[in-house]
C-alpha cells in the first residue's frame, strides 16, 4: 500500500483530523494526482454531520472531497492518456460498470449499478472504502481522470469537477443558448457558475435572490437582471418569463413560486437540495410545465464542459484556504458565509 | 331567459335531481346547442361530492358536465360557422380572455385570468354561474364549440372533448409517434383513450396495471404490451423502458415507481390525479428525467385531436345510460365500475 496525508473525520468526534491515509498501489489503468486544490461541497457537509450523527455505527472513516485538480506523480503500465507530470482533474465518479445502458450513452453518473464514488464508495476490485480528495494523493483509473486545460487556474478550476458539471448538465441538455430565458436562483457554489456557464452559452440570464442586495454580485457574473423572490410584485410580474429556470438552492423549499417563473412548456431544474419535494400538479399542468432535476455528469459531458470553460475563461469564484482550515471552511459553509465556493490548498500536507 | 331541463345537485341533498334550468338568451356570437350525449368525468364526480359536503354554504346549484355532443339549434346574429343543425361538441372550457400570452398561443385552458369553466365558472359577462351539459340544452360562444367530424358516433365521442383532449396534448407535446415507447398506466376513461391515440400515433404501446386481468383488455385497444405493476420481477426489468408514461391513476399514488420506468430524458406525464405529488429528486435525477402533468387543451389542439380522431376512427368505449341513471353512474363511477366512459343520453329530457 501507498501512503499519504489527509482529513478525517473519525466519528463520533465531530470535526476532522489531519491523519496518515493508505491508498492502493497502483493498478495497469491507474494514476497516482498530488491533489494540490480540493472544492469544498454542500455534499461534503451532508457527509461530515451524518457520519458525525450515525457516530461509531459508522462504518468506516471518512474523508470527503471530490472536486480536485493536481497533476500526475506516477501511471500504470496500461496508461496511455497521461503522463508523469501532467495536470489533472478529478470529480465525484471514479468508475461505474462501463456496460450498462447509462454507461453506454456516457452518462456513468446514472449507472444502473450506482458509480463508486471518490469517498465514501466501495472500490469494485478490491472492496475498499474509498476516501476522497482532502489529502495529499489520490490513486484513480485513468478513465475517469481529466486533463485539465492549459488556461484554467487550477484552484478556481476544482469546483468545475463537481459544482460545474451538475449545472452544466441541464443547462445543456435543456439546450440553452442565445435566445433561451434563463434564471438562477440561489447564487452559491453552483448558481455562480450556473450564471456564468449560461451567460457564456449566449442566454438572457437572470439571477433570482431573496435580497436586492445581490444585485451588484449578480452583474459582475455578467447576469442581465435581479428578481427579488420576495417581492410579490417583481414575482407576479416574472410569472412565465423563463424557459429554464435552475434551482440551486440548497435548503428544503417551496418549488411552486419557481414553478410560476417557468414559460409553457419550460422546465425547472431542482439541482440545490436533493430530497424528497411537493409539487402541485396544476403548477406543472398550467403552462405543461416540467420539473427535472440534475447532478453529477458523464466522462464525454465533463469533457465537453472543461474544454467550454477553458474556452470561455469560466472558473469558480473561490476562497482558496489551507487545508488545515478545513474545519473552519465547513462551519462557515453551514451558515452559507462563502462567496463562492471554498477550494483548499493542499500544499500544508507537504 | 331560455329553459331547459337537467339534472341538479342542491346541496345538502348527495344526489342529482331533474329540474328546470335557465339558458341565457343568446348574444350575437352564440350557439344553442341541443345537448344530445354528456360523458361522466372523474371531475364531475369531485364535484358533486364537494358540493354535498360543502352543504348549503355552496354558492350555487351544480349542475355537472363538460363534454358533450348535440345539435345546434339557433344562432347569434354574429355566428357564421355554424348554422341550425349541424352537429357540435363542446369541452369543459367554454370562454377565457383572449389576450394573455397563453390565449395568443392557442392554449386557452391555461388562460391567465382562467378559462371560463362548462360548469361552476362565471359568465365573463352576465357573472351569472354557469351550469353544465347535464341539460337538454346549453348555451356556448361559437369560438368554444367545434363541428363535430362526420364519421365518429355522437355518443362515443362525447369523452374525447374532456378525456381525449387530457391526454392527446401530452402525447401530442411530447412528439409521441413511431419509434416512441408509450406507457399508459390506469386503463380508465383518460388510459384507454392515451392507448388508442398512442397506438394511432404510431407508438409503441404499453399498459401498466395492477392486474394480469387485463392482458385482454390492453391487446383489445391496440396495446403492445401489459407490465403488471404488482409484479417487482416484472417493474425491475421494464427500468428506464419507456420515453413516456402518461400517467392517469385517478388515485393519490407514489409515482416513484412510475419513474423508473422512465428513460433517460423522458417524461413523466402526471395527469390523472390533480393534488400534491411528492417526488424524490434521485427518482428526477437519475436518468434526467421529467415529470409534467397536463388537463384539458387549447382550441387548436381540441380541433386538431378531433380531426385526427376522425381520421382514424377513434372515440372512447362507452356505456350509454339514460340521463335519469345519472346517480347510478357516479355511485358506480366511485366504485370505478366501468368501462371505460359512462356517456348519458338525455333524450330522456324531452
Amino acid at each position: 500500500m501507498r501512503t499519504t496525508v489527509g482529513w478525517q473525520l473519525d466519528a463520533p468526534a465531530t470535526t476532522l483530523r489531519r491523519t496518515s491515509l493508505r491508498r492502493r498501489e497502483l493498478r495497469p489503468d491507474d494514476l497516482a494526482v498530488r491533489v494540490d486544490y480540493c472544492g469544498v461541497c454542500h455534499t461534503d457537509l451532508h457527509a461530515v454531520d451524518a457520519a458525525a450523527r450515525q457516530g461509531e455505527a459508522g462504518r468506516a472513516p471518512l474523508v470527503p472531497g471530490h472536486e480536485f485538480t493536481g497533476v500526475v506523480t506516477g501511471v500504470g503500465p496500461e496508461v496511455t492518456r497521461f503522463a508523469v507530470g501532467d495536470p489533472v482533474a478529478v470529480g465525484n465518479i471514479v468508475d461505474s460498470c462501463g456496460e450498462c445502458a447509462m454507461c453506454r450513452a456516457d452518462q456513468e453518473n446514472f449507472c444502473h449499478t450506482f458509480p463508486t464514488l471518490t469517498y465514501d464508495g466501495i472500490d469494485r476490485y478490491d472492496g475498499s472504502a474509498t476516501l476522497g480528495g482532502w489529502s495529499r494523493e489520490y490513486v484513480v483509473r485513468d478513465g475517469f481522470a481529466y486533463p485539465l486545460p492549459a488556461g484554467l487556474d487550477p484552484a478556481a478550476a476544482a469546483p468545475l469537477l463537481c459544482a460545474g458539471i451538475t449545472v452544466w448538465e441541464p443547462l445543456y441538455a435543456l439546450g440553452v443558448g442565445p435566445g433561451t430565458r434563463v434564471a438562477v436562483a440561489g447564487l452559491g457554489g453552483l448558481g455562480h457558475l450556473a450564471v456564468k456557464l449560461a451567460v457564456a452559452l449566449g442566454a438572457e440570464t437572470s439571477v433570482i435572490s431573496r435580497s436586492p442586495g445581490k444585485a451588484d454580485d449578480a452583474r459582475r457574473l455578467g447576469a442581465h437582471g435581479l428578481l427579488v423572490s420576495t417581492d410579490p410584485e417583481a414575482m407576479a410580474a416574472a410569472r412565465d418569463r423563463f424557459d429554464v429556470v435552475i434551482d440551486t438552492i440548497s435548503a428544503p423549499h417551496d418549488v411552486g413560486p419557481y414553478l410560476r417563473l417557468v414559460a409553457m412548456d419550460g422546465t425547472l431544474s431542482h439541482l440545490g437540495h436533493l430530497g424528497s419535494l411537493t409539487v402541485e400538479a396544476m403548477d406543472l399542468l398550467v403552462g405543461r410545465k416540467r420539473l427535472s432535476s440534475a447532478g453529477s455528469g458523464g466522462r464525454r459531458a465533463t469533457s465537453a464542459m472543461l474544454a467550454f470553460c477553458a474556452e470561455h475563461g469560466i472558473a469558480a469564484d473561490v476562497e482558496l484556504l489551507p487545508s488545515a482550515r478545513v474545519n473552519e471552511a465547513l462551519d462557515r459553509l453551514r451558515r452559507n458565509d462563502v462567496r463562492y465556493r471554498f477550494v483548499l490548498d493542499m500544499s500544508d500536507l507537504g
